[in-house]
């Protein structure tokens, strides 16, 4: 049995797109579908050790895109920094409501948290 | 003479990790420091023709990887994205600043600003 990586499971959608479909399937069934090496191979049409084959193969290409890359690590950035903006977008809108109720600084607002909202999707 | 596709130059930043030592060096001179293959081919101690052939082989590797990881267009996106929130925080930091004076905005805008910046940093 192969040992699970879990941070392969999360890098699995950024590099997906690198691997053959086989590897990519096979990555899909064991990591997020939790299956076995045989239950894989049986759906797949390949051996068990086909199987373990094309898992290790893609883990290294997937770890080793990740190392060079850093993709999963700068998004991680991205999103931590952008929750710190929607905070701080969150203070600014609460003295508005409360306090100065101005329209100008509320649409502002509304055109932020919009793009907050695009930006965290295309970061998933 | 091989055509310059300007498009590599960007993508040489995002995808050069990738690349072998002499092909991003041959990619960097000629997309950088528009060098002649002649002359990128003496910096390297390499034939014209491997000059070419690197060139080529590199331009092919990284348009390839931005067809499948897409991560220039990601990045573009992004920093329009961010461009367009740094717009609405100035037209709330002006209004603020004008009208209502408060501490508690400014402080925010100001930390809004300092994470916009960093979040450019990382995509250049």
């Amino acid at each position: 049995m192969v040992a699970k990586d879990m941070k392969v499971a999360l890098l699995l959608d950024f590099y997906g797109d690198l691997l053959t479909e086989k590897q990519r399937e096979a990555l899909d069934f064991y990591y997020n579908e939790d299956l076995s090496l045989g239950e894989i191979g049986a759906n797949l049409g390949i051996s068990r050790q086909g199987v373990r084959d094309n898992i290790k193969r893609a883990e290294a290409v997937i770890l080793e895109m990740e190392d060079k890359l850093g993709l999963a690590a700068r998004f991680a950035e991205i999103n931590q920094r952008l929750a710190r903006i929607r905070s701080a977008v969150d203070v600014i809108d609460e003295k508005n409501m409360k306090i100065y109720r101005s329209n100008d600084i509320n649409e502002s607002i509304k055109l932020i948290l919009n793009e907050l909202e695009r930006l965290n999707k295309l970061n998933e």
